[in-house]
């Protein structure tokens, strides 16, 4: 092991396997990720080549592999809880999405909760055997968030009991499923239904896209891969354009909604089951922004660790990186960040699981609060995460711009989050209507519970003067609970702030929709500031949970390093707050000199910090984030592998560059 | 043409020729760069994949082929100046760097500068006729921004007046040149000079690599790729570990320091003229800056014009993406971005190009300034357009992700900028070493010239306190020479925090060097305050020189939002300018509501002003940002062309997936 590595781990003030514990949710869940990992990590079937060094095809060539075996393995070792299959896959797949992903996560689900038992019978055992390999065909080339503008159609015919099924436009063709170019042979459609020349909105449809025996597109299918992307290259991303193509009248999905044999219509009961569902695939992606994130900080921490560049006092021998306050101050609050998202990742999932529970008893009443939090937060914590990676790599110098430090592979495999599932800037005003829709409720006299109880107590400090009186004059830098207060206080001003920008704009004679468009970068600051408030929240209450004195003591530092960067970065915000918190150019250096020692109490832990993540080096596969330090030699090693070294001389030089030398 | 972005550009206020040539400096510079565009662009030589449509190695192969086409070429037409050489190359190679680049603007350069007479006999005419293909070896695996820590040694051996070049470290092992690792023969390589015992630092030597007729490494030499990289995919950059590699004594580059044939050794005259080189080449990254926010602006604002989704009112047709006010908040600030970076890059190489003169006549007064002001704004134009490619593409929603968006391309090659020629923050330190020296000066007295002047009146105020008086209680958010005034304030205001953070940490016992270390976060702070201030101030004296009345409009529209939108973001900072910039809730309310007039004022003129800036479709290469608009049909015919597409069948399915099925 690298000698600097290993010292800052004997430096470290807390057990890291203690607090692994704490991030993996108790001991037992910890001793089984592991168990997962080496299952994968052992296993010579598993054995690739990085994928930097194949080509577009070879790519998705070697990952349709992997997810063959791996589907073998699952049944093998009878691993079947949704949270273990995960682990395992992302142990098979480290760098992201595979081509069998849609098929396991969207068609066999939607089959399960939509399709009759007729249905069942019919498709079941084809999709388990992967007779039928399919795919979710939603988003098409013009239509990704606003789903009613989805162009497909669904024709009834009754004269012969099929849907003909069309692609009108260029913009209507299917566009951005995975697995659709080139590994499916059914896709689950969603089309506009129309029946008897009525148009019943959209509806999912089985639709057979290729030979199930020969894997030949059938007629009136267009299908194929939709290009080289910005990461996602192990996925045949694809394209669907139907020309009348029919099917039977059973392949409509049927357990709510019906189309009978006569082409009448059978409405579906309503229901807000969908809702609970995006909730869930929400609450995963803040767990994968603190996962991202804990990677990104355990390769650049690490690597600062072991790199020594110029100088701090003349004729020293060159330092750590990481003795640096500029390096410290990029990368130390993110590492609170990452363990911030990981608590807040947990947090979502409790709470979903706990109204789940609910649901199922046909409970909705906290549904919105929670559907309104996770469009938020998935927002926010994925914004968050996409442009830390960039300074996690941007910290490693020259060599985060190299495939080897994985990092250019962890952000373009983690910024699509930002656009999928819910396009962030409308997730924000997703968040940002109920906010405003809870403002106007507490004006109105309505006691709010939950998480917006506080826009409560704004209304009561306007009511009550006395009230602003007993609370603090200066906030408390060294106080959790105080800073917990302060971004509260913002975020009750931001989203009065905007509540009255759509007021003004009324008083101005716009119409509704065209005040909350004029009022919308007030909405969206005002959902971050939300969000950024119950972060905070989250981190502090999590503390509470923690009896380990010496990871007590780290991670507060921790948190506070978290709230006090966040008051920095916004102080302009934070200055509202004028009544607890006077942002006085003595306030500013008060915050600028608290981070400061922060940073310093963080650096002899900042190693062990990230180790407490747990990252497998085979998981990890960053030479600049490897646990024994080792980079350089790797680093050599890892290029000499480069395609371009296959010979020592390349064909370019005999039929470019020699030649050109007798036409000069 | 696409009838929305038709529409768009019948709107516009103002004539789009008119602007292009302010942005070029002239009508003549335009038409030369047409023509050259042209030259390019119609020549079938040049015809080529999309880059992302092959293999790394495929893809260097296809460099290495237009590259010698372009030698070729700018020999017969005869095509000389700098200017326009780097016009045809981003050209030929719109997608950036290329195999030959580090020839061109190294090797040969570095040849002409510090070779003797002799020498220049001895390697010129096989340089220029690519019988020698340089490189440049300066950065190590383990040592980059501290020239000074570099390892490899060059030791005179006066028996056979040779130099034993040796990497006697794996971090002593080139990394990165361009070129270096399958294209060169011959390296200039930096490397600890040491003649009879004594180390004499850093030098330039000839070093052949590969032998020039096979191509095959020398002995001694272990050459190769370095591997993929995030970007730069058509580039070799290479390693090259030195091993007793033995040259003559007249290899070593003389001009200046000389090793005589009894080993004694010659200091070089003292010379400032690397200074001067470092300006300029920091300078030319400023107009990068530009260049790449102009392109992704373009491509995001005119698919922002095509691009139809959701509803801001319930029943009516989906909006042009453009209408939200969201959008325009993300984009307008960009756009006024690429303006004001391409003036600050015009304007650097004025006064580079008015200062070279002086240099030239031993004049070195000005050229401190100048270098911490390219210092600094390389940092701070980088770093801005380096997000701001992100915000574009992510504001194209999942088209965005698609390679055949461009924007993906553009960013990996950008990015580098934040981190060669000098890393950004180690930039940023250079020019708070200057700030920090002036504001002393100005402190014990002097009076100071130039740009950092601002730092004598932050003494005056303290010592006359009628000048505050005298100052606009309020900010006037309609005058850009308000803004600017409390932008310097601002800047004056965050130098004198630093300055007084490295005090007090000297008054707690620290020395300079840790004292300078624990206020790096401050200090990196007040330059980024100082460079925005300039750019600010640099936008505002380019609009006196815009006679045009219309173009005067609307570029006094953009450096307003410019200056507003910056105030916003940094709200916590002016509200230090507590004087003459009361922030409080009103005073954030106005700045708000004046943003938002500036976005709807520059609606009319989005699409115009993207178009002035004249970039050809060829060098755009992006389906998005097409000038005609028309992006979904050749969004599928790009998507036709994908490698998986080449069978209908991918192999893999043969080879993996139906195979599985008898398995399970």
């Amino acid at each position: 092991m690298n000698p600097d590595i290993r010292r800052e781990r004997q430096n470290a003030s807390f057990n890291v396997t203690e607090l692994t514990y704490i991030l993996d949710g108790g001991p037992e869940k910890t001793k089984r990720r592991r168990e997962i990992e080496s299952l994968v990590f052992s296993d010579p079937d598993f054995n690739a080549e990085d994928p930097n060094f194949l080509s577009y095809s070879e790519r998705y060539d070697q990952s349709v592999r992997k997810s063959a075996q791996m589907i073998l393995k699952l049944r093998e070792y009878a691993i079947a809880d949704p949270e273990e299959i995960h682990q395992y896959k992302s142990c098979v797949h480290p760098g992201g999405p595979s081509p069998l992903d849609l098929h396991l996560v969207m068609f066999l689900p939607t089959l399960l909760n939509q399709a009759t038992p007729e249905q069942m019978e019919r498709f079941f055992m084809l999709t388990w055997n992967l007779d039928i390999i399919g795919t979710y065909a939603q988003t098409e080339m013009g239509h990704g968030t606003h789903l009613r503008g989805l162009e497909t159609t669904a024709t009834f015919d009754p004269a012969t009991q099929e849907f003909v099924l069309n692609s009108p436009t260029v913009s209507s063709i299917k566009w951005w499923p995975g697995g659709l170019g080139k590994s499916s042979n059914h896709a689950i459609v969603i089309a506009q239904l129309y029946s008897l020349g009525n148009c019943h909105g959209l509806h999912a449809f089985i639709v057979p896209i290729r030979d199930m025996s020969t894997h030949q597109p059938l007629p009136g299918i267009v299908v194929g891969d939709i290009g080289p992307k910005f990461g996602f290259s192990e996925v045949d991303n694809g394209f669907l354009k139907l020309e009348n193509v029919r099917i039977p009248r059973e392949n409509m999905l049927m357990k709510y909604a019906k189309v009978e044999a006569d082409g009448s219509y059978v409405k579906p009961p309503s229901s807000k089951l969908t809702y609970g569902t995006m909730v869930f695939v929400r609450s995963i992606i803040v767990g994968e922004s603190a996962r991202a994130l804990a990677k990104s900080t355990t390769i650049a921490i690490r690597y600062s660790a072991v790199r020594h560049q110029s100088e701090i006092r003349p004729g020293e021998p060159e330092p750590q990186i990481l003795d640096y306050q500029t390096q410290q101050y990029k990368l130390f609050p993110l590492l609170a960040t990452a363990y911030a998202f990981s608590f807040v990742g947990q947090y979502m999932s409790k709470i979903y699981h706990r109204i789940s529970g609910d649901i199922n008893d046909g409970d909705f009443s906290e549904l919105p609060e929670l559907h309104a939090l996770s469009a938020g937060l998935k927002a926010f914590t994925t914004w968050v995460a996409n442009s830390g990676i960039e300074v996690c790599r941007m910290s490693c110098g020259g060599h985060g711009y190299s495939r080897s430090s994985a990092l250019p592979d962890i952000y373009v495999a983690f910024t699509p989050t930002c656009t999928y599932e819910g396009e962030n800037t409308v997730m924000m005003l997703q968040t940002a209507r109920y906010l405003v829709k809870s403002y106007r409720q507490a004006k109105e006299g309505q006691q709010l519970s939950g998480i917006v109880s506080y826009l409560n107590e704004s209304q009561n400090r306007r009511l009550q003067p006395q009230a602003v009186a007993a609370q603090p004059p200066v906030v408390d830098v060294n106080d959790l609970s105080s800073l917990v207060e302060v971004y509260k206080q913002r975020a009750a001003i931001l989203v009065e702030m905007a509540a009255k920008s759509i007021h003004q704009e009324l008083q101005r004679g716009k119409s509704q929709e065209d005040a909350w468009n004029g009022s919308a970068i007030e909405l969206v600051r005002a959902s971050d500031a939300h969000c950024h408030y119950v972060v905070v929240k989250v981190f502090s209450e999590k503390l509470g949970e923690v009896g380990d004195t010496a990871i007590h003591s780290v991670l507060s530092t921790l948190a506070l390093l978290y709230a006090m960067h966040g008051i920095a970065e916004n102080s302009g915000d934070f200055l509202l707050v004028s009544k607890s918190f006077k942002m006085k150019t003595c306030q500013k250096h008060v915050i600028s000199v608290r981070i400061k020692e922060l940073l310093s109490q963080l650096r002899p832990n900042a190693v062990a910090l990230v180790d407490a993540f747990d990252i497998h080096d085979k998981k990890l596969n960053s030479v600049l984030g490897r646990f024994d330090g080792n980079v350089y030699e790797n680093m050599f090693e890892w290029a000499r592998r480069s395609p371009l070294n296959a010979t020592e001389v390349h064909e370019s030089f005999h039929k470019y560059l020699k030649p050109l030398r007798a036409k000069l």
